[in-house]
């Protein structure tokens, strides 16, 4: 059988026909012209399953089923979007309008859960039963696996990383609390770390790198720099790489996984952020003398998120 | 069948005999002597757990496991203690040792984990399939249940809630992090704030309660005197509600249960905890309009331990 992965942005939505070992055999994308009704978007993203479908040589009836990763959260046992921030839904009936068009079973998760369970799947996590995904981008997003299967908790609102409580008190987050991990393990940390280094170093390689302009500033910008070993530039990346280790042993010391996984686009930087990150993990580590996540880089890129959603109704 | 669960601390162990629904038939309990060797100390375990059975007019063939709470680390996988710092124990082939003096199967697991399977199967979280069990005492454990069953981890290291980051780089923790939620929600922490607040308030009904001598303050006075209005302890009672609220949002943002659990020392404040935490909590939910966990007191209080240790082996 196959399997239909949508992954769902604010910009386009893209779908893809799926094997049962998560490679893709068709893509294809579509904008999502969010300023539209739900229907007339739902009808497109049906539209486009049908027409990766058809292009990978498959009637519907060789999909097994439809999986969607959306940046908010799915209900399936009610088949509902109760929040999907960026597309501006609240509450959206979206099983039931995707059945106006297709026959198919429909099921949907939060898109970071869906990388994770791509990665479970066909990525560097394949085949371990316990493992985090962290998605490190403008803001910061979890998937959870446990026991093979993604996690997303009794209300399904769980594995939200970016918002568990790292400094109390701390940074005003997006969300209304202060002191969230995401206020200092995104892309966004590093930007308003770095504006703050750069007005008192301005002799740092990063203002020469945007221009002299420090609005211009972005992570891959302080992460070259450090790359470097510009000096401003390495104090800010090392800052994040603690902050993001101090987050990482509050997963850990909750849940416990085998894998952590990193992504988004601050895993860009790739072994240096690796190095970085356990280099500030091992003296934290709660238990020092056990086996404990290993950490490591994401290899799906922007794949995942149409093989997690895709699997999502493999059994 | 029956089971027994072995609670084991510093000062002394119990054994109990349990039955399918989680009931105590027979309790009995003997001092540890730490001091002496293990396999002393198991072989006692192991008689009591013989004295249990024949007090409940049983053969031990009709008991289908022993469990063990351990106020530290179990390793099922490998029959073995890593850790059970109370006890000074270190590696010790706990289920080795047992089965040289008993034919019945040995489970284990930390003590926390065990008080929220007890609850979950015989107390206030009773059926819920996701839950988490927080004990306030000197020190904070955890206990988690996914999918009706004890979770610890990938390395038996897990629900370690005590020492998730609650507030990077705050106050110094035994276990040499800084800013362990376990700093900030522990009976520990109430005497911390309160000798300090009496310090600029020497007014408060608190000196009253402790006789003058602030070395004498625990959690209780503070509490009392919070209950009975005391200015200066209402502030502190209020400060730990926030902090262990601020904590809870951690854990739902990780796990979503449907249910976390207050036991240890500091629930005995009853339903003026639970209102303060409840009351606290709401406003940083992060997903304001869904439901959230429900946050209730422990019921089973010091047979949690016992019945908990018994379930480890039910199926």
């Amino acid at each position: 059988m196959y399997y239909i992965g949508l992954d769902v942005g604010g910009t386009t939505f893209k779908a893809g026909v799926v094997d049962e070992s998560g490679k893709i055999l068709v893509k294809d994308a579509m904008p999502t012209g969010i300023e539209r009704p739900y229907q007339e978007i739902i009808a497109d993203m049906a539209a486009l399953c049908k027409k990766v479908a058809a292009d990978a040589g498959l009637g519907m009836e060789q999909i097994a089923s439809i999986g969607v990763g959306v940046p908010g959260m799915f209900n399936n046992r009610t088949g509902r979007i109760p929040f999907c921030t960026n597309l501006g839904w609240h509450d959206i009936p979206f099983v039931e309008e995707m059945k106006k068009h297709l026959d198919t079973p429909v099921y949907g998760d939060n898109d970071a859960t869906v990388a994770g369970l791509a990665e479970y799947i066909a990525g560097v996590s394949a085949g371990i039963d316990n493992s985090v995904f962290i998605t490190l981008g403008t803001g910061v997003g979890g998937g959870i696996i446990i026991n093979g299967r993604p996690y997303s908790g009794a209300h399904g609102c769980g594995s939200e990383i970016g918002h568990i409580i790292l400094k109390m008190d701390g940074e005003m987050c997006t969300c209304g609390n202060e002191g969230c991990f995401e206020r200092y393990a995104s892309a966004t940390a590093i930007i308003r770390e770095a504006k703050k280094a750069v007005a008192e170093h301005p002799e740092s390689t990063i203002m020469e790198k945007c221009g002299g302009d420090a609005e211009k500033i972005n992570a891959k910008i302080v992460i070259d720099a450090a790359k470097e070993g510009d000096e401003t530039a390495v104090k800010v990346f090392n800052g994040y790489a603690r902050a993001l280790a101090h987050g990482i042993v509050s997963i850990i010391n909750m849940i416990d996984p085998e894998v952590i996984v990193l992504g988004g686009g601050v895993s860009a930087a790739g072994e240096f952020l690796l190095e970085a990150v356990r280099r500030e993990l091992a003296p934290i580590i709660f238990f020092k003398t056990m086996p404990y996540a290993r950490i490591e880089l994401a290899q799906l890129g922007n794949d995942a998120g149409i093989i997690g959603a895709a699997m999502l109704g493999r059994k």
